[in-house]
């Protein structure tokens, strides 16, 4: 029923393991030249409860660009057989290097995720994504093949021969990013066939944070059963977090893994169920453990037990990045959470512009909508009525009250590359 | 001092290794549905000496089309973990499958290879392939870890990046496509660096075809050891044949391989030492055994012992393929015997063409030959005798005395994409 019997432990049991990891993480950590310093005064007896977690100190992105490349280490390189690194020329990367027991657990961990979801060693994977220094490639390709799938290395592209592999091998299982997802569904009809006669029945889609909606849309258009997943290279990569058969949350795998969620501006936890940044420590990584990593991710626990049987927690999907939080009337608020209010609304079309004024005394949050066509009627109450469904559903999400302008399509300026979603238009002391 | 004691066995040994594996590979080879058929009159005892594989019926590349998908599986697919293919949309493809066995002993063999030019497990090896349905990328990767080198999966493109993280990382190691390589030479002395202050010792550069003379230019400009592999997907991938650090010759793995080298158009032995066209037989494969496989590539067996202690039979690099093959008054004749003899001349330029022409009684070849500026002065015997020169180094090559032109630089046009070295003006009956 479970790949691991250790998803369905017992909480307790759970949670001593997570204490007694921490401990070892802790003297581990130690060997390394960075944690040596910094966790000298620290005595790996003081932890009793995985929350003790939080009496160490944070390490950030920073802290992995001033240790690169070695810093972090706990072994002589000649341990590692892998590295994965940040891609960019410019400003100083970050690398991130595993022993084989590293390679080993981290496919472990892939392998549970996917049979998590449904995956089993019947099913044939087709990987299209790109393989290099990106985790996402090699990360599900190692996953796939511990699982024992039949694994088809296809990268990226080459939309008509993948269609044709797919067809071809019977791919019950597909590795895809959202957005290549929609654009495949596409070209499959081109190809003259109809998603539903495809062999798929599954698509990993985690590797891009996407909205429910994009989900939902995806698993129409595909005519398959779309999962979410979360990973980061620095805690490894894909195999984090992943949606079990009931797709309400990412299980995080807690053997392997202490998450907190804190406040981004104050360090301190939220309050259960609460949005904020998702720290990561791990503890089954030998060769280059993390403690307290602010990932700067946003997201929350799912509270309640999951139909499944897994007694992990559950992570709601990513809602932003710690950076992209806007602070208004000092309440904290993310401009996914923003998207995703506005996206499960039918009227509500392509686009949308998220301004912040200041009228002198206090600031102000205005939000542009683009409506589809058939709703942008001549009848002045029903377009107001709109109007403060919107304000209103969006207060309920942010606790704010934004003015809200109604925009016909194609109206407000589609931005070049990465979509420019709010503008600052207060004044700065 | 070698990755595998098996590397330096007793031939006598060896060769009673190969017999009792190969008998094994057609016991095996009965369960898939082509060799059931195939081989129904076929008797595993009836082989006594690695030389009666040549009892057994070929097999083609036209032979895996035929059977494509699963034909030639000996297991149920849920046991494969790996598929291969070979690339294109029209026409059938030639897919590869792999148990986890399978990944392990390629693994192995990439390893063995590896460690054989000079890689150790305090190395670091950046892999500048691509990743994919291309063997080259998964098996080089594979078998860098499983030998212990810290392993970087680059993938292709993006130079600037590739060389910040060969100084960054310090790789010693670096598998690239010979056709690249020069590339890099130049963007590293473009980036400000001299190749000499590159961390790099060994370059792989197995995965084109190349010659002798673009080995020695690529370890100059690169300053660099360069060595040539063999491998082919039908066989795993990479890591059928790799040379040792005498660069002369690839030791074929001969407890995974029984090699022939056959004549391409009777099918029957050439002599010791002599140009043919190499036939595979798989015998350490279990999923996808595959007997008596006719490569279409040609090369010859090295004849001597090598000084490294090895006792597997080297293979010289490939010449060239067996479609190519011209036939001129009976002799079989490759462009590429003739494309080593001119390079090795250093008064011959970039380019040459070869001409089949016919007198009406016979058959003749013409070889247009661009000469160097510096080569091609005004004094008449000077050049005459570099005539003569060529004339007789081809000849003592291929058994024929072509007829020599010298043209100037850049006086034969150059094709567009793959070069076009052959013009067959001979009349057709
Ligand atoms: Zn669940
Ligand atoms: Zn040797």
């Amino acid at each position: 029923m479970y790949y691991d019997p250790v998803e369905a432990m017992d909480r307790a049991a759970l949670e001593e393991l997570q204490v007694e990891r921490l401990r070892e993480t802790i003297e581990n950590a130690k060997r390394s030249p960075f944690y040596a310093e910094r966790f000298k005064s620290i005595d790996p007896n003081d932890i009793r409860t995985p929350a003790d977690v939080a009496k160490l100190p944070f390490t950030t992105k920073d802290d992995l660009r001033s240790q690169y490349p070695h810093g972090l280490l706990t072994k002589p390189l000649e341990e590692f057989v892998r590295l994965h690194a940040s891609s960019g020329t410019t400003g100083t990367p970050v690398a991130v290097f595993y022993t084989q027991k590293d390679l080993d657990t981290w496919a472990d961990l892939m392998a549970r995720s996917m049979y998590c979801c449904g995956c089993r060693k019947t099913d044939v994977l087709q990987n299209t994504s790109g393989y290099g220094l990106f985790t996402g490639g090699l990360g599900i390709h190692y996953g796939s093949e511990r699982l024992g799938m039949l694994t088809i290395p296809a990268g990226a592209g080459n939309t008509k021969r993948q269609i044709k592999l797919i067809r071809d091998h019977q791919v019950t299982v597909l590795h895809i990013i959202p957005s290549f997802a929609l654009y495949f569904a596409q070209k499959v009809r081109e190809e003259g066939f109809e998603p539903e006669d495809m062999p798929w029945r599954i698509a990993l889609i985690g590797a891009e944070p996407h909205t429910e909606e994009a989900r939902a849309k995806i698993e129409k258009l595909m005519h398959i059963k779309a999962y979410n997943s979360y990973g980061l290279s620095e805690m490894n990569g894909p195999g984090v977090a992943f949606e079990c058969v009931h797709q309400n949350g990412m299980h995080l795998w807690e053997d392997a893994y202490i998450a907190e969620i804190i406040n981004p501006e104050t360090g301190e936890p939220v309050a259960e169920g609460e949005v904020g940044e998702l720290v990561m420590t791990t503890l089954t990584r030998e060769g280059m453990p993390i403690i307290r990593y602010r990932t700067r991710d946003l997201t929350r626990f799912i509270p309640g037990k999951c139909e499944c049987g897994r007694t992990h927690r559950r992570i709601d999907r990513i809602t932003g990045r710690a950076d992209d939080m806007m602070i208004l009337k000092g309440v904290n608020i993310y401009p996914m959470q923003i998207e995703q209010c506005l996206m499960a609304m039918p009227e509500v079309g392509q686009n949308y512009l998220i301004e912040l004024v200041s009228d002198g005394i206090s600031d102000q949050m205005k939000v542009k909508v683009e409506i589809k066509d058939e709703f942008f009627v001549e009848d002045m109450r029903a377009l107001q009525g709109l109007q403060k469904r919107i304000a209103k559903n969006l207060c309920s999400e942010i606790l704010v009250t934004p003015r809200v302008e109604l925009c016909q399509s194609d109206s407000i300026p589609k931005a070049e590359g990465k979509a420019v979603r709010v503008v600052d238009l207060r004044d700065k002391e």
